[in-house]
């Protein structure tokens, strides 16, 4: 078989063989075929796509590149959930409390950031002692107990898509339908839940641009868990505002805490939808009947009370989260209303104050961040604060473009 | 600049300005892009296109790469020839003595081959003590006294096609009109010729496969000529047949001294045409006229001379060219018309027997290759010879798959 013939028939857009995908991405990660060649072949897979057969069996290759979690010990449902994109989206951390305190089990596993995104593991590492590192007893014991577990992705399962992830990112051909597809239902197979919620975002500041891209993308993923005998349910949003007030390490992980301490806004009513989505599919009860427990979880308590032991037995102490004191204010120039907030540019701004990692080898500061002070549709006057910056250097220099995250309309 | 954002650009087929374009290329030039990134971008290019303004920018980088010949003392009108490939493909070792028996001034610089791909300075260094790298000096006083020199490349000439064709070579995005165009014409600007002649081959074994595609290539050769004030003209020809009957480096040239010498034939009407048309746009007479002037040079002995003495010049002996003395039959095993030639099986074939470069490393035999003894709609017989091979090795292994270059149809 020849590399070549291969790139050359996805760019004149035939499908590929099993044997083909398997040659090409096997030997990447074999190191035989060099990584130019791939990333040609990803381009071609990006412009001319792959179809159904091709995806199933991308899948298949990606998952056996390495392990099968065997998740037989775990008593009940278990459940997983995977987001496409979001600024400052800290849903797992209010989902996994509440599906925990309904019954369900949560055993998740997640990666760490890169670009302009924020990674699960580092939002939890901004806990002071959070260990993402348990062995796969605790894991077990955990998710037994407790109902909720995040750790970091074991580097046996799927070892293929970091390869392919990491060349996707420095080649700009991650915006592929299929290839997110493989990457997220591969590693959600491998992970061994039985019910899987995929949010899939889109939008222009999304991997996802468009509702059309989005409901393809939703029956593709779910016909990939049919192949594996697994509930996959997808909830479709639309990402063009981040995901709640706060943006930053340690700052997410507050607003987790407050809105499962009764918290309301845009964020809560997603958090209840999509919980109550995943306990309505894993229990077979009604949407409406789930939605109410749900709601019940957090205000009676156990919600957060799970995400409590969930800390607690990760060795997190929930007590001492950083924040840094140093607090600048961006105000508005204009009255009117706040007619949208640019997730992408708000999450541009993060990475200027430091809450992600341009690469692999940089650190993070946890405490930096953003609070938005304003809401979609609030009224704006004149010197309002707009939102605040946790920074760590008193001397930032933030340009007028770098703040432009706003955009007010004058009410006549 | 970014070259995710300009690689995310071309994904979404935006046009690129000067300015990216400029970043891309030259930082690949100069290491600061990797590989697999530039591959990416040239998948994107293959299938995404190049409008002309960003053929016409991409061309003028990859000029300002290298310098440019500077062929003023050079007296009369200076021609150069280009073929886009073919099988068996001699042409410019007969086209030079014509068009320089008949007064111009042919100054060509070639390259080696690779793959598939015979190079002309390969088939050239066959001729024992054929010099390809002669001084500036000694380069401008052949093309004054004899009127028809062939050099290898200059390095100093578009060194950025070199890195760039290399790639593309290694990541099957060499078939992309454009590049193909900037490729081609960067180098002939750079040579320093007026008058360009482009033979443009288009089938299933040539670089451009569809006619409508080498129509579409021949405009955009001739616009960019056009910016740099060269005459640009093309002949379109179908290739699906070899390029005559020898294919072999040393067996190349001697078909070449037999064209001269009057040996009749496809091959001599292809190169009376493009002789003719080369002629014709220089000397601004009509093609008949010029087309008599070519066949003129053959008939009186003129362009064997000049041919004979373009060797000596670069200091060849052409009377000790290297021939493989080792002789196979391929016959045929029914009777027949001989309906087709396989262009690509045959190249395949010649490729076996050691014509031809796999890797830069490689050494290649210039005393093998295939002696076609059957032309096009012949009559064959059960055991007529279909073609000679002339191999280095008489116990190598060839497959029927090898040998199935012909297409014999009953004729009932």
């Amino acid at each position: 078989m020849n590399i070549l013939a291969i790139i050359d028939k996805k760019r004149y857009k035939e499908a590929l063989s099993f044997a083909e995908l398997d040659f090409a991405f096997n030997g990447y990660y074999h190191k035989k075929i060099p990584d130019y060649q791939m990333s040609a072949l990803l381009m071609a897979i990006c412009l001319n796509g792959l179809n159904e057969q091709e995806t199933f069996d991308l899948t298949e290759i990606f998952i056996k590149s390495g392990q099968i979690l065997d998740l037989s010990k775990v008593d009940g449902i278990i459940v997983d959930k995977h987001s496409t994109g979001g600024v400052g989206d800290k849903t797992s951390f209010i989902i996994g409390p509440i599906v925990a305190a309904c019954g369900l089990k949560m055993a998740k596993m997640s990666g760490r950031g890169l670009g302009l995104t924020g990674g699960t593991i580092d939002k939890l590492e901004s806990i002071p002692g959070f260990d993402v590192d348990l062995t796969f007893e605790e894991f077990i014991k955990q998710v037994n107990t407790v109902g909720y577990v995040n750790v970091s992705q074991n580097k046996q399962l799927v070892p293929l898509d970091k390869e392919i992830y990491a060349l996707r990112d420095a080649t700009a051909t991650a915006e592929s339908l299929e290839l997110i597809a493989v990457s997220i239902m591969s590693k959600k197979i491998a992970s061994g839940a039985d019910t899987i919620l995929i949010d899939v975002k889109y939008g222009s500041g999304a991997l996802i641009k468009t509702k059309e891209d989005a409901v393809h993308f939703s029956n593709l993923v779910k016909k990939i868990g049919q192949k594996y005998h697994k509930k996959v349910i997808t909830v479709i949003d639309s990402m063009n505002i981040p995901l709640g007030d706060n943006i930053g390490n340690s700052l997410e992980i507050m607003e987790a805490m407050e809105i499962l301490q009764g918290k309301q806004g845009y964020l809560t009513d997603l958090c209840f939808k999509l919980s109550a989505t995943l306990i309505s599919a894993s229990k077979n009860i009604s949407y409406d009947t789930a939605l109410h427990e749900a709601k019940e979880a957090v205000s009676n308590g156990k919600a957060y009370q799970k995400f409590l032991d969930f800390v607690a037995h990760q060795k997190g102490n929930i007590t001492k989260l950083p924040l840094s004191p140093i607090v600048l204010e961006v105000k508005s120039h204009e009255d009117g209303i706040l007619k949208d907030i640019s997730a992408y540019k708000i999450a541009k701004l993060a990475s200027i104050l430091g809450c992600f990692r341009h690469s692999k080898e940089d650190q993070i500061d946890p405490g930096v961040g953003i609070v938005l002070n304003k809401h979609l549709n609030d009224k704006v006057h004149i010197d309002d604060v707009l939102c605040y910056l946790y920074v760590n250097d008193p001397n930032i220099k933030l340009t007028f473009e770098d703040l432009a995250c706003f955009k007010i309309e004058r009410s006549d």
